[in-house]
């Protein structure tokens, strides 16, 4: 080793100080004042400080010391986190992955006998075409053989091709988000339009990445649904600021609101696209979450390619799916994809080297998204277990969509539009102008105030609606459809009485006041 | 569903015609020349071009169409990616994570004959403490079961307190460094200190948040170690030049360097830190990969904290680590972790809501993490395999170390520093001048063509030294020292074969010209 030190002389402050005196050095070597303000500035409620709070009050009960609480359980309805909610993972999925981890159980007799022979098929099908197993790193864009399976899922819900080559297996699909935001947003005059209200990923990673969002409004009195009037009066406004836009997030189901599009609705938003030079990004995570009679997920992807005119060749479009959501929803495990469509080979290989610089997706969500783009099928022994439980799950979550928008609109003052889709149910709610005040006095938003009330009386976690961006003067709470059945009417009828005592509460101080 | 096209009049394309006729929009919607130029410009050489090749080498292989290739197999030297070159994975962690992901295993007769019982009792540990289990998203920090795990293997090691508040899981190494990168950088101005050679996640996020990248050169001809008047005279300079330095990377043991830097070297870097006001980064994911005879792993953490003056208390250090590396090389599941001293409370917020915002790092690769800092203790069924696992990999990896030096530096040419530690070899090479001017008419630097002709006459894939940085004027290619000892001398013998027909033939051609 050289000692250094040895060539430390007195003269290096005095040296150090003729450098660099005449520059000026941050005063501390690190204090949130001298970080990146769009850093700083970025928001991500969903995960925020009534988050934060529900996660002591668990850790309080956990530790015997919840005595003085108004409750004996935390009810976590601000996360779309089923299994954190005891909904069981499909059994087949876990099958394979825990034969995956350990590949001598592919010759063991003993295996044998617990797992079924296409659990072990498939996992030997993987363990094959997988060079090095799940622990070696993959292709960065997945490896072939399960990026051939999505494809071929792809293929199936939409009846239309899916070369692999446009395909990029990520870890749940956030990295979709951040690699187009960052590829696609070079300053503060780039604009991406996003619906308000909105999934804060999007307002959260246009914000890191220095670009603006550019919001078009949901009609909540029709359902939901977006009006072309909306887009091209914000378009055009922006326009008129000097702006770029660059592309356009459509969540589909909706997240927060619970719409599901229709084709019509779907075709006139590619064309809006076309017409302007966007980029369409289309969250359709939720697809297998449908619950209202007479509606279906139709993917933008099969849209786009049955309009066969000019937009089917030309509209760039990229469409994002994650085994977080669904019936299934392995959020732990974080796997996802993204397909893009009509992108130019030159941003595709820049999109490859972004995937290249995190080396490689993790395997198991690899594994996962593979198994859910090509289930079990009929006939396959595990078929008959694996259609239960998803349907077992759905229909429950059917039946939760329902109870939840009943119990909303039956309260004082709340209306709720119908849960067609996705696992949130977004209602809106009439908050007394004293709570407003209050709110106010707080320097805090009213349904921020609402939704920490509501934690602090019952338990249960929601995100205020000022976290997703709503209308000005409109307030509403999320919470998702999760809770299982057994707890679902305590949870509404824990919610019931607190709105009451809330709006009994502000009334009252309105009127002495 | 609303009929938004009826809401189309004629009207609408003069309309919006004049609401944008005075703004310049891009001509394409999406083209690599509207992209973020610091996403262009941004390099990975690791997985560029020459891994691409080898990639189609490899799939033209495995269909039997190689014929006319003048090699059957190809040696991914490129990565340090263990499994994939044969490396088995540590028993007892597969099991540990087999079991977690089916939980039915834990109480079936039959899996107690198959895994031995500190597995089972391990994997129920894991579950009964993770809320949900793997499918569910953790804590954005990782489950608090498991970093309590982690915080145990870093006491253990330093014999220093570890606060899991101060403790993020994360998806391998590279978030940290994006989290850094991310919010340490305002503008251009800003900088981060960088070892010259450095591994290219640095050079590539530096550039991808719009940084730069202030180098400080590895003396070669020290055994890669650093020198502080090198280091003075870039932050000197830089300042000069208006830039702010935020933070020093260090690498240790080194990549692609493979040096294992000693107390007295660590204390005069930390000091450095301390008195010109930079966060360090230690990058120390290699920490278990130490083979040069009277070299041991110290912790920046350990140094740090053992100083016992102003720098124990105040210099803001990071430190990164990861399952990928170390004896175990798990890379497919991404887990790492990162460890922040004396960061400010506000800015640990931050950090906080950059890991919240992708939810969660993947449940496997956090327990995987928890299992390679916490492995089987003495006396537990699991031990004695785990022990000789551990051993054997450690020991071949030290012949082989030795191996590929020897080998380097029996060829003309070539010199080699000792391998202390890491996974690689990073030689020199004399190019002959022919081959510079040849690489130069084809406009790539001399040690990318030296790698690309090693590739498609030998089937080794390697990284040229100009993708890491290297001394203007001279040569290096990056090896790992990964091939299993059975293939170990036939990569070697080809690479000295190929060597020595490169060398000739410049030689020639200097002498014909």
């Amino acid at each position: 080793m050289l000692a250094y030190g040895d060539r430390r002389t007195s003269s290096y402050d005095d040296l150090l100080e003729t450098l660099t005196s005449h520059i000026k050095r941050e005063p501390e070597a690190l204090s949130v004042k001298t970080l990146n303000q769009n850093v700083v500035e970025a928001e991500y409620a969903v995960r925020g400080a009534i988050a934060i709070k529900s996660a002591a009050y668990q850790q309080q009960l956990k530790e015997g010391k919840g005595d003085d609480l108004p409750f004996d359980k935390v009810y976590q309805c601000n996360i779309g986190n089923p299994q954190i909610l005891g909904q069981k993972p499909i059994t087949f999925f876990r099958q394979v992955l825990s034969l995956c981890e350990y590949r001598e159980l592919l010759d063991n007799e003993l295996a044998a006998q617990i797992y079924p022979p296409d659990a072990i098929e498939r996992a030997r099908q993987y363990l094959d075409g997988i060079p090095g197993g799940v622990g070696a790193y993959s292709e960065s864009k997945g490896a072939v053989v399960l990026r051939k399976q999505v494809a071929q899922g792809i293929e199936a819900r939409d009846g239309h091709p899916c070369d692999i080559d446009n395909l990029w297996l990520t870890d749940g699909a956030s990295p979709a988000v951040h690699y187009c935001m960052k590829s696609l947003l070079r300053n503060e005059h780039d604009c991406i339009l996003c619906p308000i209200p909105q999934y804060p990923l999007y307002s959260a990673t246009i914000k890191l990445y220095g670009g603006t969002l550019l919001p078009y409004y949901l009609e909540e009195s029709e359902g939901w649904q977006t009006t072309l009037d909306n887009l091209r009066v914000q378009v055009g406004t922006a326009r008129r600021q000097g702006k770029q836009v660059r592309a356009m997030v459509v969540i589909n189901p909706g997240n927060p609101t619970g719409q599901v599009l229709d084709r019509d609705n779907q075709e006139l938003l590619v064309r809006f696209c076309k017409e302007e030079g966007l980029v369409l990004m289309a969250d359709e995570v939720y697809q297998t979450n449908i619950y209202a009679e007479g509606k279906s997920f139709l993917s933008f992807k099969k849209v786009l390619m049955e309009m066969g005119d000019d937009c089917t060749t030309s509209v760039p479009l990229v469409s994002m799916n994650s085994i977080s959501k669904g019936f299934f929803g392995e959020c732990g495990r974080r796997g996802g994809y993204f397909e893009c469509v009509n992108f130019p080979k030159e941003v595709k290989d820049q999109l490859y080297k972004l995937s290249s610089i995190s080396l490689c997706p993790n395997l198991s969500g690899q594994i996962c998204m593979a198994l859910t783009m090509n289930p079990p099928k009929p006939g396959e022994p595990s078929y008959e277990l694996f259609a239960k439980e998803r349907n077992d799950i759905l229909s429950s979550l059917k039946r939760r969509a329902v109870l939840v928008k009943e119990t909303f609109d039956s309260l004082e003052g709340v209306s709720c539009t119908t849960v067609e889709g996705s696992m949130y149910a977004f209602p809106r709610l009439t908050i007394p102008p004293a709570a407003v005040k209050a709110a106010a006095d707080q320097d805090k938003q009213p349904d921020f105030v609402y939704c920490m009330e509501l934690l602090d009386k019952t338990g249960i976690v929601t995100v205020p609606g000022s976290g997703f961006g709503q209308e000005k003067g409109t307030f509403h709470v999320r919470t998702t459809i999760l809770p299982p059945e057994s707890d679902m009417q305590a949870v509404s009828d824990k919610f019931a009485e607190f709105h009451k005592g809330f709006m009994a509460k502000y009334k009252n101080q309105n009127g002495s006041k």
